[in-house]
């Protein structure tokens, strides 16, 4: 017999869980939807062949193959050494492939700047560990036809909104830009080539230092006086001092000979984003080393932290070249995507008053007929209720109820009327 | 190349199609909360073997079926005679299996009655044709642990409330009881070895009509004095006639000989549901032939039907036998399942006030600072706002935000502050 458990990697969500994860997907969806993104929804399942076309990156070797179906067992050996002939579809591994595909297939009834939200699951078959699941939600706004920096503006204004309206206030953004990164390098003096490579090991400033990125590039032979000049600038005391997000800050942490005007586009997101939000002090830093590991990234990145937790909880940056992959043209694209698991562990429960989830706790002789109008006279004054017939235990009973979101309850005999009831605190 | 196509079969849902979607199933989970019910959440794959087990009926060939991870050429030649071998996982093709198994994993920590809500997709490898998808939401609810007859009225008067809370009054539930069933076919002489049999030919009465079943029960080789006795029954004038749901109806449509424990069942539950939505006459109707598919249920079965349309719009009834093939013991449960693709269909979009979804029509030299600014102070009002740069072709931008549900627009020229805004309804 299989195992009772759910398959590896994978969670059951309990009514509590279940009902947070909800409350906080409809918050997500009502702020997105407010500054003027519309919520999309593509199979989960693509063609095997887009899945593995090269712009998923890593991501294309944890996919989940689906056997295409109708192969007998002569079928099957014969397409052992093809798997594009053993799986024909798999399961998206993240929302951005669907998304192009989706593009390219409905371009013609889509508005010219098309604002997009995509709240789904996508699949990993990664080792299973602490913290990480073969099955989790992600969030992703995009906006797909505006080159101009107004997309990022919107997508960095509208996804503070949503921390906001979680309850979430403080959280920062750190921003970069991969055109700044490229300057910056090359001042430095690396050559084009090896940029991807020191981009990878720029990445992991965070997690190893600076002894460390240096270490790595000299591993990787980079360029030494390259080398040398980035640590130096590495070192420097005013790399990491705190100022305000503004072109004082931005110049102040660059090299000399970064171009304007990716300085000033990164100044007028700022002002943009103070505009929106009527504070002067916006929460976003500029941070000179921020690489964000996608190849497919051509202009702004940037990612969202918050104080109460050390890890990212998002991010996104402009993609221009990849969108038009499927159309064989070029179409500006940007995008901002919230890890919703690790957001949803930040938002506390829902509170609410004792009327306003209510047990009905009857004696088992009450006729059905007279608990169903009891029951019905509560929901229509807008209480979620629970009927339960009493046991020897009610503490247990109660406990039960309470944990999974009841506040109230009453106690009902044979013969009550709604007016009788009286509904007490739970707990 | 991959096809720019969704895979075949399943749908991308574009804007004004899933903001109709998402805003009925917030209706159907709200009411369904309402009534005590918690929503949960299983993954999409469940173990293959679990899938495959006996209880999905015909669905078990239809399910897609994903393949095992880390085999190579040589093992999934090895793996090609065993399915099991070669897929580990498969999409789940109903709710009932998953909820099944989530019973058995997490039954500790689930009240005694236990009121389940599961709104998510399955997937069935049919050939497409129209109106079938292999990839469609299911609503479900299900109550597990309560055998008396409260919980079949808890699942009626909860899924008439959200046609209700849909606009979608009229709805009427057809209902039946397989003990009724059962003592019918003794009472005309079938044998228990022939019910089965029985059952699946009278299912097919609304579709070939009193002779088809007649025909078709002869051609099955049943007792030909049954026959007689059956075909005797179903042409009364009165088995048709209408009259109000209750004990003199429910008497009048079933012969003689069954058992008054069934027929005061089905009359006690017609009371509780009047008593709870205060109506003398209840939008149930009585059908003796009423026999759905599936070959687990044991008691009260019920479906769905609406004046608008001739096909059923969901159903469901009691399966004690089920849930404890799991668990080794009998547990009760009943369920009603809402076909939810069915029903979206029936429900109008959403309307409006023009403020309160705004089109921002700006000139190409508003700066974005002030463009952010204008639409915060919106957003701040309530109102969900789209941008959109000033083309040549006006009208057209207005009637792709009008189908995308916007309801009034502003222009904006620089220098434009919030309060000389002009909010104008669209079309």
């Amino acid at each position: 017999m299989a195992s009772v458990n759910p398959p590896r990697g994978m969670r059951d969500f309990l009514p509590a869980d279940k009902a947070r994860r909800e409350r906080v997907l409809a918050v997500i969806r009502d702020r997105y939807r407010a500054h003027g993104f519309d919520e999309i929804e593509t199979p989960v399942v693509e063609d095997y062949e887009r899945l593995h076309a090269g712009i998923g990156g890593d991501n294309e070797k944890l996919a989940f193959n689906v056997l295409r179906r109708g192969l007998d067992a002569d079928g099957i050996r014969e397409a052992a050494d093809d798997p594009a002939k053993l799986s024909d579809l798999g399961l998206r591994y993240d929302l951005t492939v669907p998304l192009a595909r989706f593009y390219a297939t409905n371009r013609g009834q889509l508005p010219a700047v098309f604002r997009a939200i995509q709240i789904a699951p996508v699949w990993r078959a990664e080792r299973p560990q602490k913290g990480r699941y073969r099955q989790f939600v992600q969030c992703d706004i995009d906006i797909i036809g505006d080159a101009t920096p107004r997309a990022e503006v919107e997508l960095l204004v509208a996804s503070l909104d949503v921390l906001d309206a979680l309850g979430l206030e403080g959280g920062t953004i750190r921003i970069n830009d991969r055109r700044a990164l490229d300057a910056m390098l090359d001042v430095f003096g690396f050559s084009p080539e090896a940029r991807p490579g020191v981009l990878i090991t720029i990445d992991k400033l965070d997690k190893v230092g600076p002894d460390g990125v240096v270490a790595e590039l000299r591993d990787r032979g980079a360029d030494e006086a390259a080398v040398a000049a980035f640590e130096a600038f590495l070192r420097r005391p005013q790399t990491r001092e705190y100022l305000p997000y503004g072109e004082a800050q931005i110049r102040k942490a660059l090299p000399q000979g970064v171009d304007d005007e990716v300085v000033a586009h990164l100044v007028g997101i700022g002002e943009a984003v103070a505009a929106a939000r009527g504070q002067s002090d916006v929460p976003l830093t500029f941070d000179p080393f921020l690489v964000r590991g996608m190849g497919y990234y051509t202009g702004t990145i940037y990612e969202l932290a918050h104080p109460s937790v050390s890890y990212s909880l998002g991010g996104g940056g402009r993609y221009d070249g990849m969108i038009g992959r499927f159309l064989g043209q070029d179409v500006p694209a940007v995008g901002f995507s919230i890890g919703f698991e690790r957001l949803v562990d930040l938002v506390g429960a829902d509170a609410g008053d004792a009327a306003s989830a209510v047990v009905l706790v009857h004696d088992r002789d009450v006729p059905v007929a007279e608990l169903a109008a009891l029951k019905a006279a509560l929901v229509a004054q807008g209480a979620r209720v629970r009927l339960e017939q009493r046991t020897k235990n009610l503490k247990a009973l109660l406990e039960r109820a309470g944990a999974d979101g009841y506040t109230g309850f009453a106690t009902v005999s044979s013969g009550q009327s709604a007016e009788s009831l009286e509904v007490r605190p739970l707990g």
